[in-house]
């Protein structure tokens, strides 16, 4: 049987830190950075951290977060506030937009694959004027699909401002949660055919660990239907009306996304009952058995007992038809309690 | 026993596909195109895509969605926003009303008759000045009604603007749900009267199927009642004064839907309790009898079984009347433990 | 047992009938008019369909849907809507308050008496300029009250206007769901007593049966306390500041319902988890006794099979005390069994 | 076990009476009347009917709603509106708060301790310048507290406003649940306890009454959390901005009552749970000691049936040592089979 | 196993006492002050109850609600209103933030190691200008990393007003649940191994006190999310913009511990079906072993009664092959029923 998932602990500051004080996790992954920067014209890749000339867009990608003193930099030289970066660094946080004056904070989380089950990972997205900075518990190919339409040069991607790259990395993060979903919906129909065609070969434990996953994906997908609608309201001035647009749809993605867990999450409950149901049944029918043998035998048993008593004066063991009489006897007996039986329904039902 | 129906699946662009291109789904229907031009004096049916002449209402229909260059060119010639016609191409949308500037697009769910269960097809509908443009999933007769009523030269409804036309086509989509829930519930009725009076006639699985059936209509429901609730609203331009009162009725077919399947749900709910307890019942019956019986019989055993004994000094074996007496005493026996049982109501009950 | 009560069927138009086309059921009752003519001065009865003087109220009360031409003409005369007309006459809609230009529309439904169980019955009310129209699906007594205290001479009830009656009319509706309640709630009195104290003579299905009835009342009761409210609010111009008063009341009246409506089905549901206890504790009484009689016999029993074993050498058997010795020691066996059954508890417990 | 207690009607005019008539209920408690009338300077008790001096308030204790006419006459002189009149008579209310232009009517519930279970009884408050009326069921002692704060000659309370008293009487309601509800906590913890470690003594009619007793007291006390949110809102111009904050102590006395109620309720479910589950362990644990010795039996009894048998020619039956050596065989296969059950974990768990 | 926790009590003053009367409750802890007095300069620590000179801020912590004559004696000298000290005496509140004029009144509970389970302790804090009143009821160290950071002549947060001094209190008490809740987790995460891999190994009552520990935090937490999100809001002036944003930061902490809560909550539940499984299913495998054993040697033992039946004239006794025809016919009957046991997949599976 699959082991349940390991719960995530949040990451905190030891008690007595400040707020705003980063202190790496011991286990947290080495920091590489990379830097794209892109106009209508054209595309550019290095690992500097300069800011980017008027007119350029920068995107600054983080993976790993062992360097924080890199991290201070980036936030001093880019003026991210200090609360801010120390979320970036204590994952585990609730996916969540915030605003500051200098720019759009975004925590999400995107599901991670790992052998010991699902787990999700948090990212990281500041929108500032004319930068996007992105930073990832680990290195992550979630965002590759947003490179590859930066350097298609026939793409509309550079012709659009920073709102619209941030747009698209959170389409990115929401996006990567469908195949996930899926193969979950795959397992839980295997389950359920299981459970309907053959349930002894079903563990109730595997039903609670599909809901254990289920619960997983939605307490990281709930905030993000938040955190997009958020983005999407009139209030926030860092998005155009036009990429307003495009976070609707991406808003729709969340919300079917949460549809179909709560969908899955109820089947999975209905899945339960079938279970209890059939174990029940099989109990039945175990029962069944034994009464009917039983119940035909006992009473047989009873009077071939009383013949091999040994009494000096019992007349019909000297009868010449004794024994044929009372073989046929218990053969009618036989016969009576199961005809008995078989009006009752307790042969040969299912 | 029914299979349970097999999940949806939403249809996504492949990764990196910018947003607003269309990709054809390998299965999806070849595309026919009809277009219904009406004004007040008369109705011309042909296939040709050419808008109509002002005074006139264009209604063009198109049934599957294989040849993505036609939809691309009409999105092109009436101006249909890109995010809205890739919702149309990637079915298994979500039902939704948006507004775009130039057209308010809506995506609606009709129920799809299949002999693997019950599934639900995407309609899109586009109202724009003067057209409204259908896409369907597959040819089907769902708007036939509409039809017969705009042919009909006595009819108010040539009378009427786009935005008409576009309510009796919402209403079309709405009421096709209603003979499918009537089906659904002569066939919950059905399995309530066997769970009270056979219950062993009854699988929990069925229960479970018709619960599956109910979820999948509801979540097609459930946002086609946000969507009417959307257009009626006051903010938005396109639908009349008059046709928002129209609208307001169509609300409230949507809204005894979803009662109605909400109650359906919670008596499908009762009926699991009702077959966990006659089974468990049935199981208390058998092992009455199992225990009746051997109570009974099994001291009367052990009774003649003493007297099978080959002890040399047994008294009792050569007394006179030993038989006899032994056999007067077990009758005895099984006669105390039958009242015993009558009293405890084990028998003849139920 | 109770069969389960029916569904109700949403009756509809035929497909392509455009709305507010009126189509009989031929199922429906004989059409009758009764007018009643007011003003404070007194009261008149008759079945003509004049309007009324100015200064006069008139209420036209209507049982019946077969005459849907007589419908139609009453319709024209006091200018009511089209779609109002229809769901008149399509009837099992959803309890609703609909404002029209020229009256409002008021849809209830009360609860109607019947062999087969409990059914409602739906109530149509146009509030007009000087008239009232109520329509019933069949002939009723529920307005009775309502009649009585009009030709009352001293009654203030003269005194006052349309809104007056239309108030005192719904009120009739509601009320008359509490002595419908009150007998459920007696019903479930004794379904409690019964489970509590003789949970064998209760069936699973009864309370299925009552839980279906409180909610068929429930999705009745339910639209009808927003209805109320709906009228309350101060928007709509037909009801005076004072016949708001009363309709507060009336409200009060609809919470109170669907609050005893809701704890009745929380102890409804509290009495399936009791039950299913109960004859959890009496298959466990019942297995008790079998193991009790089975486990002091069987050992015993096999004792006895040793002595009747056919062997040459068996000194037990030649000994002078062997019969005697052998019963003693069975008799032991029986004695500390019993004893350690009396300490386990399963004797004389409850 | 205790009774489930007996549902509470709602007492309702006979049919046809106009709103606002008052019809004595013939088990009504005889009326008695307690005037209080105080001003900063001092208190004077009698029972007479006559309205207040200016600069001081006067406070009019009504028990026992027998005496219509007495309570028409008080309504007449404080202009007390015929409606809240009624209800007042029309015991059973739910607990609301009515502004009318003369004065604030509050109906609230206060607990009333009986032999058969816990009742609610209505307590009906009028608030006007320079009054309070209150109006119980049956004489009770809970405005007791309040009036020795009145008599006090330093208390604060006579220098305050009617609007004081008022939510005095109010909080003193609301105060007589704590101790209610205390007691059924009490239960609840000797029910977990005994639940915990004795389960066969509990029986879940006993969890059912509990659980009844607290669907009992939320009934009345979150309507009263809405009358008190109500009263503490801006818009009632009777209470000083002084005042409300005593109101909002109030309400959150009333929230802390509904969330305790909450618990507990959730908590009994718990162990509903439980119960059910030790039930099945007990019948789990019967069922091991009867498989156990029948399967070490059974076999047993077989082997020694075989050499009970008459044939002819058995030769094992003449073996010197075919007796011995048949007890240890049936030695060894009992050995064998214990072992097994104890591997099993049959034998001695628990 | 262990105890489950128990209720905890509010605590009120009296029956009579007028509201803003101190009553010390007999089991109070000893009263002690301490005094931090700072400013950007310095800080100043002592027991001093004098105010604070201007420019300078005073943090007041009390531990210990026995001295009520001191506690009144201070919210005197501080303008602390008469309702808010009772609620600091009378321990239990539910947590809440109410405004006065003169001060923001702050109740919070933080959890409190006990060793008979969990209970939370309440804490009240008085947010002045330039004063915070901190009263706890016993001594506590939850407050320590505060008081650390004041020390830090590094730190911020001298230089900070005394709205960041309550924020950094309200954060710290928040803080104190994340270890209890992690605790719980882990205890969880065992229970749900155990469920899995040894479900004999667990008890019910576990469960269950794991769910009422879980109850009782939620019922702290969940209030003071709401305190904080009261705090954040526009309205209330006493704390800054730049405070409000560490506010937001603290009150995602509070969202995430419910939510946590509320998956334990979940999972907890799925154990409990787990477990009544697997009940379920070991008392069916017990069962089966019955139903073998018992079904293939009751009818061997009927037949090995047969022939010791002791009839004059049974031929087969005779039979010079009788004896191992008879045991060979046996022998076919066993395995016989062992195939048809295999086929029915009651031997070796699982």
């Amino acid at each position: 049987m699959t082991k349940p998932p390991r719960y995530q602990r949040r990451r905190r500051s030891p008690p007595g830190t400040p707020p705003g004080t980063l202190t790496a996790d011991p286990d947290a992954g080495e920091t590489r950075v990379r830097a794209i920067r892109f106009n209508a014209e054209g595309v550019s890749e290095d690992d500097s951290l300069a800011p980017c000339a008027p007119g350029s867009i920068l995107w600054l990608n983080i993976d790993g977060l062992a360097d924080t003193d890199l991290l201070q930099k980036i936030g001093t030289s880019f003026g991210l506030h200090p609360l801010a970066l120390e979320d970036v660094v204590n994952v585990h946080q609730r996916p969540k937009a915030e605003e500051y004056e200098a720019h759009q904070f975004i925590v999400l989380r995107m599901p991670e694959p790992g052998q010991d089950g699902l787990h999700t990972e948090q990212v990281s997205i500041f929108l500032g004027d004319g930068f996007v900075i992105t930073v990832q518990e680990h290195a992550g190919d979630v965002f590759d699909p947003v490179r590859t339409r930066l350097r298609n040069p026939l793409g509309q991607m550079r012709k659009r401002g920073a709102d619209y790259l941030c747009y698209a990395l959170v389409d990115a993060a929401i996006d990567a949660y469908f195949p996930v979903l899926e193969a979950l919906g795959e397992k839980l129909e295997q389950l359920e055919d299981t459970v309907v065609f053959d349930p002894d070969a079903v563990d109730m434990g595997d039903i609670h660990v599909l809901k254990r996953e289920l619960m997983s994906i939605r307490s990281a997908i709930l905030p993000m239907r938040d955190v997009v609608a958020t983005l999407q309201r009139e209030e926030t001035q860092r998005f155009s009306d036009n990429t307003r647009l495009y976070l609707r749809d991406c808003q729709d993605h969340a919300v079917q996304l949460i549809e179909t867990i709560q969908t899955y999450r109820e089947i999975a409950t209905g899945l339960v009952d079938i279970l209890l149901s059939s174990q029940s049944n099989r109990a039945n029918e175990v029962m069944q058995v034994l009464t009917l043998i039983a119940t035909i035998f006992i009473p047989l048993t009873f009077i071939v007992g009383v013949y091999g008593m040994n009494f000096d004066d019992m007349p019909e063991l000297h009868w010449r038809y004794g024994y044929p009489a009372v073989m046929g006897i218990m053969g009618l007996i036989a016969v009576v309690l199961a005809i008995w039986f078989y009006r009752k329904g307790w042969l040969g039902r299912r």
